[in-house]
Order: C-alpha cells, then sequence, then structure tokens
C-alpha cells in the first residue's frame, strides 16, 4: 500500500507517493492558481496525485489514503479548509469536493502540524509519543505531538507559538500586537538585532561582509561574522540564543515534550545554533533539576511537508 | 463504588469519600508532619482513609482507587514522588509504600493538574475534552488536559504557566529569572502594580481604604476601589485585565483548548475580572475570526483538590 501526501505552497502544490517505510518513491508538482475556482485546484490536485501514482507503477487501488498539508487552519475532523489565505480558500469542504473526483480517506492540517508530525514518524524525533516542533524562518512556525498525535487545539488554531507574548508592549508585530515571541526568535529578529547593531558599530564583519549595506544582512551573515569572531556578531548571535532559550524553557515549562525539534532556514546554521541552545535553555527550566527534553534538528527538510502529510489519520 | 481523594497541603492533609456523583460524601484531615519519617507519613494517610471510609459506612473493599494531589511532581505511571518540597519528599516510591498500608490502585499527580482534572469531570468544565485550568493566586499555576487527561508532560515537570516568560527581562521572579508570566498575573502582581502607582498617587482609595499602609494592600483592595471608581485602581485593574488577557490569548494561540478556567483568590472577583477579560483576550487571538474558548470560573474551590485526586486513574 501507499500513501499520498500533497504539500500545499504560496506558489507549487508538491505531491508525493510515499511508501510504508516513509520513503519519497514519486514525487510531482503542479503550480499553484489561486485564480482558479475551488473545484477545479482540486481536481487538478486528484488529477496529478493519479498520474503521479501510476508513473510509480501503482494503480489507484494500491492508495491508503491522500494526506494534505496547507498554510493556514482545517478542521482534522470535518476535512473542511477553515482559512488558506495563499490559496483564497475560506470555509471550503476540502475532503467532499476532493472525494468527487478520488474516493479515498482524506486528511488535512496545518503545515507545521504536519512537519512535526512527520519528524515524530520518520525523522529525527521517531520513537516519541510528545514533542514541539519549531520551525525558525522569517516567522516562528510550530507543531505539537502529543500522545503520538497533532494537537491543533479544539477549535484548530493552536500550536501558533510565533504569537505567544514573549515580550510585553514589546516589537510591533505582523500580526496587530507587540512582543510576539517571532519578534525575537525568527531569523526576521535576528536581522532586526543586526541591523540594530551595525548602526551603532558600522565597523562590523557583519556589515563589511555585505558591502556595507544592512538591507543585504541575512542570518547566516551573523552566523558566519560570529563564527569568525567578529565581537559585534558574537553580541548579536549570543543575544539572539539567549531570546531562543528563553523561548524553548517556556515550552518545556508549559508543555514539557519528549524532545524538542529545530527546523527551518535558521536551524541550517546546525551545532553553531544547538549547542549552546542545548546548553543554556535548562536555567529558564523552573524544574531543572529533573531529567529535560534534548534539543535536535529536523532532518526531513523540505520533504517533511510530504511525508508528514502522507501520514495524517 | 467510592473512590478516595487526597489533598497533601502544607499545613494539612484533606481526605475525602467521593461516590459515582462526584459528591465528597465524607472527609477529615490529619496535620502535615514532614518532620516524620516517610514512611510513617503515608500510614498514617492510609489509616485515616480507612477509618474516614469506615465512618462513612463504607468497607475498604468498595474501595475502587486512592488519588494524591500533591504540591510538586510526580510520575503518573511509576507512582514515585519526584519532588515535593514542603513534604520533604524526594524520589520516594508512594504507590509501593502506601500499598503496604492499603492495597488499592494509586494515582498521584500535581495539585494544579488535579484541579483543573476536577472541573473538566465534575465542574465548570464538566463534558469537554479539552481545557487549560489557571489558578491565580500568590503565584499562578496551571492544569492542562487534552483528550480528557492530564498532560503534564513526558517528564512531569510541564503545566507551569507561570514560569514562561512573559516580558523578557523584565522584574525578577523568585524562581531566579526574570519576566515571568506570574510576575504580571498573580495576585502578588497586582498587588505589586497597586503600591508602585499609590507610591506616585498617594490619594488613591487603594491606599486610603487600608489606612495608608501600603503592606496592607490586597488583590481585593484593588478590585473594591475599582469597582468604586477610584481613577488610579480603575487604571491599575486595566492594567492588571489586560496582563491577563495576553496570558489567556498566548495560552489560545499555543493550545487553543475547548475551554479556559480560572480559578485561585483571584478569580472571588468574578464577573468584574471575567467581564473584560472575555471581552478583550481576543484581540491577542492570531485566528481570531474563528469561534474562540469560552473563559470560565471555576466552580468546585477547595473541593477541587479531592474530588480531582479521587478521579484520578
Amino acid at each position: 500500500m501507499i500513501r499520498i501526501g500533497v504539500d500545499v505552497g504560496g506558489t507549487g502544490i508538491q505531491i508525493g507517493v510515499v511508501d510504508e517505510g516513509y520513503n519519497i518513491i514519486r514525487e510531482s508538482s503542479i503550480p499553484t492558481r489561486a485564480d482558479l475556482p475551488f473545484e477545479e485546484q482540486v481536481r487538478q490536485i486528484a488529477d496529478c496525485i493519479v498520474s503521479t501514482v501510476r508513473d510509480a507503477g501503482f494503480a489507484e487501488n494500491d492508495i491508503e489514503s491522500v494526506g494534505v498539508g496547507i498554510p493556514g487552519i482545517a478542521s482534522a475532523k470535518t476535512g473542511e479548509i477553515i482559512k488558506c489565505t495563499n490559496m483564497g480558500w475560506f470555509h471550503v469542504p476540502f475532503r467532499e469536493v476532493f472525494r468527487r473526483f478520488l474516493d479515498k480517506p482524506v486528511h488535512i492540517d496545518n503545515d507545521a502540524n504536519v512537519a512535526a508530525l512527520a519528524e515524530s514518524v520518520a525523522g529525527v524525533s521517531a520513537g516519541t509519543s510528545s514533542s514541539v516542533f519549531i520551525t525558525i524562518g522569517t516567522g516562528i512556525g510550530s507543531g505539537i505531538i502529543i500522545d503520538g498525535r497533532i494537537w491543533s487545539g479544539a477549535h484548530h488554531i493552536g500550536g501558533e507559538l510565533g504569537h505567544v507574548i514573549f515580550d510585553l508592549d514589546g516589537v510591533p508585530c505582523t500580526c496587530g500586537n507587540h512582543g510576539c515571541l517571532e519578534r525575537y526568535c525568527s531569523a526576521t529578529a535576528l536581522i532586526r538585532m543586526a541591523r540594530e547593531a551595525v548602526a551603532e558599530h558600522p565597523d562590523s564583519l557583519i556589515l563589511t561582509s555585505v558591502g556595507n549595506d544592512p538591507s543585504r544582512i541575512e542570518a547566516k551573515t551573523v552566523f558566519d561574522a560570529a563564527r569568525a569572531e567578529d565581537p559585534l556578531a558574537l553580541s548579536v548571535y549570543s543575544r539572539y540564543i539567549d531570546c531562543l532559550a528563553q523561548a524553548i524553557g517556556s515550552v518545556v515549562n508549559l508543555l514539557d515534550p519528549e524532545v524538542i525539534v529545530l527546523g527551518g532556514g535558521v536551524s541550517k546554521a546546525g551545532s553553531f545554533l544547538l549547542d549552546p541552545l542545548t546548553r543554556e535553555y535548562s536555567r529558564y527550566v523552573l524544574f531543572n533539576d529533573q531529567p529535560l527534553p534534548p534539543v535536535r534538528l529536523a532532518v526531513l527538510g523540505s520533504e517533511a511537508g510530504i511525508i508528514g502529510a502522507a501520514m495524517l489519520s
């Protein structure tokens, strides 16, 4: 038997055939066409699944289930997509419409939740029954796994660690509030900290390494300069690590999962990110004389979207 | 059949016989004697259970299970109490020792978790499968119910909402960190805010109503003065409500339970607390155009400790 994972993104929809060992054995994609009527979008996804399955040497009958990860919120129970702004989908009965084209069990969830599930089934947290997956990119996404299942809340709006208040009356957030956690822990936050710092100290390697153009500073710019022991970069890096350590400590104080998994662009810094975090987060845990969850890097990368969707049940 | 609930506190241990309708049909207590050897403490609890059961007109055979709520952390799985500072218990095999005196199924959990369970089984959140219980007193305690069961974490150290970072580099906390949520949302926080405010405006009713002695200001002092429309009290009250609203919004963003339950001393302010919170917390929720959890007041009061312990399984 095979399972189908569908990863709906802003520019493209990735479709993968996943075997029982959680391997993607065939993959294809179609462009995101938010301009088309909903039913036509769904038909194109179903058609692409059918052809991808055939190309992989299987028949429709071999499909056990179809899972879909979306950048938005959905009811895992009813199969309704509640809100998916990129696609222009608001309260659309995805499962019902999809099954007109391909009559298989259909499961839908948020993309960060799906990635969390993927890591907990086939990735770095495989074998654990609880984990919190934190994806550190432009913003902060997260997915909570409890008792082996995604916990996205009673109204499907949970798992938004990025918008937990972290600094009362702090930096304005894109969501309209102030002091949200992602304003201090995302790649965007690291870049903001670096830009503020180089405005005071323009001789830093952070700035000279990007031709003195602050708009070209990326997360990697800061990590590279810190690795080269540029003093300003070390100070920005150290502050950023401290913010992340406080965020992880908070997650442990509230949820205490078996493992914390970090993904997203910033996690590419590898042990340069992980080692100090692992060392420092425990000071922010109330019961830090007890065994604590390890912090690990996600391993599935961009495949997590397809694998996790295929594992939805 | 009856179930036994034991509520271990700093000064006394309450023991209750609970019937199938979640009523406490008989209650007794023994003083907390942290000076006695552990085995003797446990024996006294078991003896008191046996006599209370008899006084209630039942026999030992009628006891289905014994549940114990403690101010500390315990492994629900192994029955070990990991840490209960008040009692001087560290890594003690409670279940094993208890069963030498009374051989019944024994369940142990943290007292805030137990109260959360009580409300979700027999109290204001009865009939829901997920809830977050927040007890607002000297500090902030909390208990998380997911799928009808307590979630206290993989290492039994979760559910500590009070020590989630809420104000980066903020007010020092008793735990050694800065900016913990309970520094802004507990009764202690409200009193601190009031004392700071009256230092600038000593003519406020907050201060005059306690004979101009700031050390006598309690949470109720502030609520009463705000009800009387004292301008300074209204401003402190409004700031405090805003902090609590941000805390509740954060809980919803991360966990999105079916219902939020408020208990503890501050919750006695009733609708004067609940109404503005209900009105205002949604602005701190990311997906606030969706159905949101209602905020309700706990109804079981001090009985929650016994009832919830009895319901442990």
